[in-house]
């Protein structure tokens, strides 16, 4: 009841510091779905994405080290219950060739997740007058929709054709 | 081990059990985030979305009734824990100009969330061969779709601007 009256700026700092948990998990996350992909796209998708996502972390660094303050120090349960969906899902007995069609959905859930807090963190530093940081979280929201796309295509292409 | 092996038509049943928990989780969020809102086009678009979200509850029960199941037994985490996130800014101590942007934000996710799990399930309807399932799930997606964005053009209005 006493606590201190949050503004955006608290929001957009606990926003941020919730998408640097979300993208050390990812990060973690990425190499056991590579290994668990059957098709060799979707291997490398998800390779890609990862080297794409060890740089989202270096821009919300970047942005902390401008704010003099920490991305440490929270825990992003969201992600956490995405990435849970995807690990149940390679432990289960699933047909080889349907198991892909399982891991893109479980990306694409982890990708919008992110798209939509990119997407609000970007207009909170353009309100708050960030500009560097806006122009930052807009390169990675850009990267998190081509992934998006890219596992959408794929998804189209042989492996849906495969899980028939 | 010795489980079952999961076929495509296996996630797909699972998916739209998920879709139902969560957009039932969702009837009964909606009102209290009406509430919450400060901004009467805030307001509206919550109430407008619960009416939209109560036939997207309905289309999935058509969509069982033609496969003779329940859409029922499932409880959809992801969907819990955004709307968890929700609940606990309700709770928090938020300046009220600034309320709105972190329910929108919420909102926002909850909505990305359905976006990737409909475009998924549509996917699957349509490459098992059930059409008429297919494109219930597409009106459900563009209804999504254009609340997201309803949403971000609310964002972008005077709520970002009052947040200031």
């Amino acid at each position: 009841m006493a606590s201190k009256m949050q503004t955006l700026d608290d929001m957009y700092m606990d926003l941020l510091k919730d998408l640097y948990s979300a993208e050390k998990q990812l990060v973690k996350a990425l190499p056991k779905m590579a290994k668990a992909a059957q098709s060799s796209d979707l291997q490398k998708a998800f390779q890609e994405h990862l080297r794409q996502t060890e740089g989202h972390v270096e821009r919300i660094d970047r942005i902390f080290s401008d704010l003099e303050g920490s991305p440490r120090g929270k825990k992003c349960v969201g992600m956490e219950g995405l990435i849970e969906e995807g690990s149940e899902l390679m432990k289960e007995n699933v047909e080889p060739e349907v198991l892909d069609a399982g891991l893109i959905a479980a990306a694409q859930k982890v990708e919008h997740y992110e798209i939509a807090s990119y997407g609000t963190a970007r207009a909170w530093a353009q309100k708050l007058g960030y500009n560097d940081a806006a122009r930052l979280l807009q390169q990675t929201l850009d990267e998190e929709s081509a992934a998006n796309e890219k596992l959408t295509r794929i998804a189209e292409s042989h492996v849906n054709v495969e899980a028939m």
